[in-house]
């Protein structure tokens, strides 16, 4: 898989001594040390990553990748198939969830389709290239061929604005919090029943479906998943496998990605597994009420700042967090020190 | 208390039908239901509070109230009571914490200098309102006499911008978790060990004289604080009190009030057992790192939105909140339904 090799090329290490620094300039701001929270580490981090005193976060790069599953044919959704090709539609016209956030947040948003069932006709706004329409159904076959896997991990490393100071990726498929249910599983050596949820909310008798359809993947795949790429390969998915790249090749080029939810974080999980020095260029945005993703998490020991029951996907929950991130650099960048300000430091000073 | 019978005007309910319509209105948006989260709830409260279809949260004001302590004479506080003028200056001058997030937000931000010990000029971009050197020393006699009890809860009344779609109150005053710990354990029934934190930053020893004082404190008003406002004069003060005052008319004035940490919760479940109605009108912010405020917010059935460990007052937390709240009113608002975008919304519909 030589067209693959870039996949494991190291991510260079977040600048320790930028961090250091940062660290040592929020002990001068007025406030008492540490009682910003987590909003010090978090512009201490971006320090790091952009190697430099006073972080910034203007350019934000939104991409969600969209693609479908032929798992949906289990009836694994509350949703028809031909949901993912109206909502590339919404994306694009402006009245998805993502497209109303982007804009709130003058973040640059494309939207990626990899895949569907139905074609998707080119238009203004999206960016459309089909590999298949949408991955097998994994009851019964790989999801990904060699050939759609490379293309698809490809097609997400050649979507990142390597200029950007941070990414946001994010995903719409019609069944994929069933692919990442299983991709769970086979990653942490769990059941269905511990991570199979609910997904776009289906019911009980769905749920068990899903249970049922996810068990039956692991066996036909589980003796074939040794590796990370395996477990991409015969379980995931065209838009996963999109945003495998994109996390792995933005931490390649220096930009951190921010993480959104249950589908994200199983590819984030799974770049990291690929080649582990992309972990240090993640950062999780929020809990999502889907049940695994509190596993994948725990697996990433990832502690996301939200908690606010979100399970929308399509890199809602990732930006709703990036406001915080905002503040917490324009906090570190924009604060007088108490020697600017004429206060007191609290350790005996004036 | 004739001058106080303003206090107890019950507020109007929110709005139950538009939150309603809101809720209603939710369920057409392109999304699964409920999954959005808590962001749902917001917009449908806001609706509620606006008592309109598609709430708006363009103006917002930040408004912190600035005054001293006579207790920090006991040496309970990491830094000197200087600061208390000191950083009257700095949030005047633009480099203070809540300063820089006003500004981000777009709020209008006010500070308020209720009664320092040290006297300050009036100077541009200060409410110069000094109505004594601060509160008395609550292990010795009431932090405020009826006069400033009156002319404190007034004067917070006073600053509230009735026009705003949101009120978020702030404070800032050496010493002033010691005053917000003791009204807590009165208010609760609780012990020092229960409530007192470290504030500011204080060390083992300095924790060690904060109970005892607290202790000292409850000791010589408890037998006197039957009446939540008696709780607010003998161990408040005028910063507190102008927090009470500004929570109260601002849910009169059909104005919400998002709550920042411990100290605000402490005024604000005064504000609640002066005035039931109150509770209706207040939303809380964050779950500050500060140990009393858990047990306020479980006074109050409260849950808060954000867990950042943030522990800095001023109105920090209640600011980085802000643009959650403002996106969810973005997504309630300029989302497309179902209907408008052709999405199928999988109640079996195309």
């Amino acid at each position: 898989m030589s067209a693959l090799d870039w996949l494991v090329a190291p991510p260079q290490a977040p600048c320790a001594s930028s961090r250091e620094a940062a660290r040592e300039h929020q002990l001068h701001l007025t406030k008492p040390p540490g009682s910003l929270g987590r909003l010090e580490s978090l512009s201490a981090e971006f320090a790091a990553w952009q190697r430099c005193h006073k972080p910034d976060l203007a350019r934000v790069q939104i991409c969600v990748f969209a693609a479908d599953h032929g798992v949906a044919e289990e009836g694994v959704s509350a949703f028809p198939q031909s949901v993912t090709v109206q909502m590339i539609n919404n994306f694009v016209s402006g009245g998805a969830a993502i497209t109303v956030l982007a804009q709130e947040l003058g973040a640059a948003f494309r939207v990626v389709n990899l895949g569907t069932a139905q074609s998707v006709p080119d238009m203004s706004g999206l960016v459309n290239l089909p590999l298949a329409p949408g991955s097998a159904n994994i009851t019964r076959q790989a999801a990904l061929n060699d050939s759609l896997l490379t293309q698809a991990l490809c097609a997400g490393r050649d979507q990142v604005d390597t200029s950007a100071h941070l990414f946001v990726g994010g995903e719409m498929g019609i069944g994929n919090t069933t692919s990442a249910a299983a991709m769970t599983c086979a990653l942490l050596g769990l059941t269905p029943v511990e991570v199979v949820g609910r997904g776009t909310g289906v019911t009980d008798e769905t749920l068990e479906i899903k249970r049922d359809v996810v068990q039956r993947a692991l066996e036909l795949h589980g003796p074939h998943c040794d590796q990370p790429l395996q477990v991409l390969q015969r379980l995931g998915g065209l838009e996963i496998a999109g945003l495998v790249g994109s996390y792995i090749h933005a931490a390649q080029s220096g930009v951190p990605s921010l993480v959104d939810g249950f589908i994200c974080t199983a590819a984030a999980l799974l770049a990291c597994r690929v080649n582990p020095g992309v972990r240090d260029w993640l950062l999780f945005s929020h809990r999502s009420a889907e049940r695994g993703h509190r596993l994948l998490l725990e697996a990433l020991s990832a502690e996301p700042l939200l908690d606010l029951g979100m399970r929308l996907g399509e890199a809602s929950g990732a930006a709703v967090t990036l406001p915080i991130l905002r503040l917490a650099c324009a906090l570190h960048g924009n604060m007088a020190t108490f020697e600017q300000a004429g206060v007191s430091d609290g350790a005996g000073g004036s």
